[in-house]
């Protein structure tokens, strides 16, 4: 029952406007988004399970409390991020700033920043460029998330519609990459909007699934960042009844939109991850366990050599089962079976030897899958990785220069 | 009181022949080495931990349970992993072909193999290279050096010599890289000779405590081997007294001095480590605990973000502070320094940003030190890492053809 992802962004829900500008902290590329509501929405967030956490991120927690925003303010360009005492002060006059200009409170609005760490933020640049970038607001998401982009080749957006109560409701998100992205933390920088009513526990729980199952179960390089949040802003606009329980008549659907919402966004993380050339979805069938099949799949989609031989369109299984082996998953070598782009190579934990050619030609496409099933119960996890690439190397040996 | 160094390699120590030769597994390069003692030695031995494990570290996990051996038969090229029953049987036979060429019992011969994942060995290459090589036997340690090599550009062998009951005593050992190469295990391939006399439940014992602070202090790319094997011969043919506690007068001293021979083994695989231009020792102090050192150090060492920074000589502190972050280890940021290469660029989890060109050059040269105080306890831990190239992509994506 799965929803389809159409085009569309943070503004293609009822009662929201946005703008993306640059107000300096780049030399030229944009720098600085705006997400409102109309009015004061229900809101949810997801932040970095890293305990290195940014000045955003430390604000941002605070103020999603009362379960209540109207505005969230995002600079890309620095992370503000181990910026100490002075790190702290920046972030809350941004709320500050963002609630002048918008002439609302100041607990409505949420914060959060990308980019380069350990450099304090040029506030003379925002003191001036969030004023400007309020009068801006229009239908403009797309514009807010080419804002909030950092090493990214392409903005992340999308949108779904869903029937609730007989009436359409709406569903639009962005999104950005592209390194430091793993699963075993909230997710990168992500906004979502919808004009579903949502009371702000249930919508907390429900970010919290649809994020368990799309951000957190990507990774581009196994590394988590001090910033990552992800944003749930539900307006009610759409004048549906508000949803209060996981029961009420309509949120099955809403969930199940939001999720395919989340894992469209998701995946274009990883499509865009840092020198990527390849999305490739990891399934872990046959795991003792869940748990089991995750530490599987992880150490999969995190391992150098099988994302070099991803890469090399190399079908080099022996280094996909080097990895379950080291995963911590209980494996019996014996009863693990292999699969890539399709094409069965190991079986009985036996390479066949003469599917290769077949393999390494199913890994010319730019997305495919790799199937482990390990053969001994009913544990399953998937998630996607891309391959690690000379691009990647290149990018990271020279960011800061 | 640390031991020092020397040129020489298995062959070193007396009462021990080795030779190295080519018998066809590879194209062209060495791809088979014997080590072997005059009379049966006491024997220790550490394996991978990961939960695949190739057919000849089952079998010698079988033979070293006598605590004797008189051989060690090597070959490269061909890993002798995921091959079911058949490689069990090929592994058994070569050690067959060792005992037969040697005339020994097969009880004293053990093997190791390393190479290429999922490919059956040929059987009858090592029928005729073994019985050859047998007949080469002398003080050839650095030709076995050579011929246990797979993606190393050099070869790995060092001596060392200590004075136990007024005696000198001599160790001397091999080892090999370059890839999958991960602290959470036992080791690579490597085999260390000594003509000291010891126990082979304390020779367990030293060897065990040598590997802990060496080999599983190291990584290249956090991969770890379905092969990884460390073999310990001790002849006794320095007449020295058998060591059978560690309270025995001599013990610490050859704990020392193996201690000192398996750390610069163990670097050395470092340095040669695939791609890599850097060798940085990660230095963790002032953690809660040991663990937390060892979960900090370990998220250092292997994350694709500081190795990258590593390899472009970019002081970018923030992503170490992010892997310390996501390590688990308990971090209060507001406590954290950090020097590179000697400059100290981060004072209570802030940047000081004036030293950054400092820390710069101090990345230029091929070895540095990264240290990380957490400012919270007593724990410490020291690891060494290499950078992570565009030089490793390249090998790794091709690695098959």
């Amino acid at each position: 029952m799965s929803a389809r992802v159409l085009p569309g962004s943070v503004t293609s829900v009822r009662g929201v406007r946005a703008a993306g500008g640059h107000c300096g902290i780049k030399p030229e590329r944009p720098d600085l988004a705006l997400v409102v509501t109309d009015a004061p929405a229900a809101a949810a967030a997801c932040f970095t399970t890293n305990r290195v956490q940014a000045a955003p991120v430390l604000v941002s927690r605070e103020q999603i409390r009362s379960g209540r925003a109207q505005a969230v303010v995002i600079n890309s360009g620095n992370a503000n991020a181990c910026t100490g005492a002075r790190g702290l002060r920046d972030a809350w006059e941004m709320v500050e700033l963002a609630a002048g200009a918008l002439g609302i409170a100041r607990e409505l609005v949420l914060v959060a920043s990308t980019g380069v760490i350990g450099v304090p933020l040029p506030m003379e640049r925002l003191r001036v460029g969030i004023p400007s970038l309020a009068a801006a607001l229009g239908p403009h998401g797309e514009r807010a998330a080419e804002a909030i982009l950092t090493t990214d080749a392409f903005t992340k957006t999308g949108a779904v519609q869903v029937e609730i109560a007989g009436r359409s409701v709406a569903l639009g998100g962005m999104a950005k990459g592209a390194g430091m992205i793993h699963p075993r933390m909230a997710t990168t920088l992500a906004v979502v909007t919808t004009d579903a009513a949502v009371a702000p526990p249930l919508l907390q729980q429900s970010l919290r699934a649809a994020v368990e199952r799309s951000f957190n179960r990507i990774s581009v390089d196994g590394d988590t960042s001090t910033n990552d949040t992800i944003f749930l802003l539900a307006t009610g606009a759409s004048g549906v009844p508000v949803l209060h329980s996981p029961q009420d008549e309509g949120f099955a659907a809403f969930q199940d939109a939001l999720q395919t919402l989340a894992g469209h966004l998701a995946r274009l993380v990883v499509r865009d991850g840092e020198g990527a050339t390849k999305v490739v979805e990891v399934v872990v069938t046959g795991a003792a366990s869940d748990e089991d099949a995750r530490s599987a799949g992880e150490a999969i989609a995190t391992s150098p050599l099988v994302k070099t031989a991803l890469h090399g369109m190399e079908p080099n299984w022996g280094r996909i089962l080097a990895a379950v082996g080291r995963s911590g998953a209980e494996v019996d070598p014996a009863r693990v079976a292999v699969s890539v782009g399709g094409v069965r190579l190991v079986e009985g934990g036996v390479g066949s030897g003469e599917r290769m050619a077949d393999a390494a030609e199913a890994m010319r496409a730019a997305e495919f899958r790799l199937e482990v099933d390990l053969g001994l119960g009913e544990g399953t996890w998937t998630g996607w990785t891309c391959d690690l690439t000379e691009a990647y190397v290149r990018l990271n040996s020279g960011y800061m220069t």
